[in-house]
């Protein structure tokens, strides 16, 4: 069952911006779609990125390392759904996994994780809080693997 | 003669990213690459943007109106090349002119003007520097009006 | 009374990729903020665009000169409503106004004119189509000018 | 010794309008980063995307997966170089590897691996034509894995 293991879902309209000559949109907007997500998955477990996170534990995230998988193509003026959860919660590290949907169907265009690092101001990992373990663990439907 | 009278020339190769659905570059991207060329100007009056001009004045310049023609289309792959002046140094403005060209064509496919304004931290317009009218004077090859 | 003149308002939240080191949105953004809008006009009056249009008319539209007036700064986050009309029908071109405002202030951020020529594939101008004076004058709350 | 076994190296500046407010480059621009060094890649064997591969093959490479890892940050105005070679030829599909440098600096900012298929008009793959793999062969210094 599509997006029922997801938390949170952000949606979107493709601009024409974002079309390129292939008539799909370039493989990089899907990090900005997913970027959006994010920004609603911090509102919803109550840190609205940056200050919510920052200002509550004096570090930041960062992104390590980010994996995507093209399925299949958006195009213009397409309705889609982009859906987040937080699959791992690692010592210093949270990977959130997204699914982005053209709206109504039932496969992916797009499956991504990324792997964020919790740091100090000098970028040096630090452990997550565990305030931020109970947040998401109180948000998520699946329980996080560790 | 084109481009004799622009005082600076920023170079750059049409991206895919950029361009659309009808094969050109999308509108917004001028003012992208326009923006290269202004970091070009202020390099090359020795004020580095933003640190130059900012630790030097203790203000910062904001866009204020932006006019953009387009007269021809840019496309994939093409090599432009963005030349750039001042055109009128007000009292507390200054008004940059722009014209895009496909390299080795004489008509410009994009002319535009840009006005910034010099303001301070609370963003209240201040009096252009004498010695920013000094560096742009000094730099110009056709004296900016006033 | 700030939008009500404008027939058509599109929605949209502040991407965190559209923000720069000043903390405001870049400039050429607003551009594609402005592009959604008119988006959704073309599809408020039965020509989703490009397909209503180009099958309709077998003609194309295309941006001759694009004015815009930065009076503030958007900033990460803010939802912003892009208010959109059609200020002047002329022989071959037509005019679009734009608002920019963050939800619930009355004074726009940006304003804006696009002004689009109405041409065939081989680029040369034509009259716009009567049906299509038809179908924004029977759109606008205000007549626009000719 | 970093670079030395990549055959094609794209250079370019950091644009403003690619940094955030974390004062640095956006994640999702760095996969527009390795497209333009793709871009070069492909004219460098003679294919200049799109033509030089569409017409000549009859078929086109769609991008199946992309994994990048972020060891650092571009900030506003780094001269970057992009790295990139064929790390794979596989059946129907093709590995390119991409490392970012700061000008100058030894270890990469960024490094990246995508995964292109090449497929025909109805989004089938089909086997790498041999003329391809002969040119990719002729123009790396490391021979690509099978």
């Amino acid at each position: 069952m599509p997006r029922a293991d997801f938390s949170c879902l952000a949606r979107l309209r493709v601009r024409w911006a974002e079309v390129d000559m292939q008539k799909i949109v370039f493989n990089g907007h899907y990090l900005t779609y997913i970027d959006t997500a994010l920004a609603e998955y911090w509102r919803a477990i109550g840190l609205p990125y940056p200050h919510g996170y920052v200002d509550r534990y004096g570090a930041d995230v960062y992104l390590r390392k980010a994996t995507v998988e093209y399925l299949g193509s958006a195009r213009y003026d397409d309705l889609l759904e982009v859906a987040c959860r937080v699959a791992r919660l690692g010592r210093t590290s949270m990977t959130f996994a997204f699914e982005i949907y053209r709206e109504k169907e039932d496969r992916p265009l797009v499956t991504a994780e990324l792997v964020y690092v919790n740091a100090d101001a000098s970028m040096q990992p630090q452990p997550l809080p565990e305030d931020l373990r109970r947040l998401v663990a109180g948000y998520e439907r699946v329980a996080p693997s560790s």
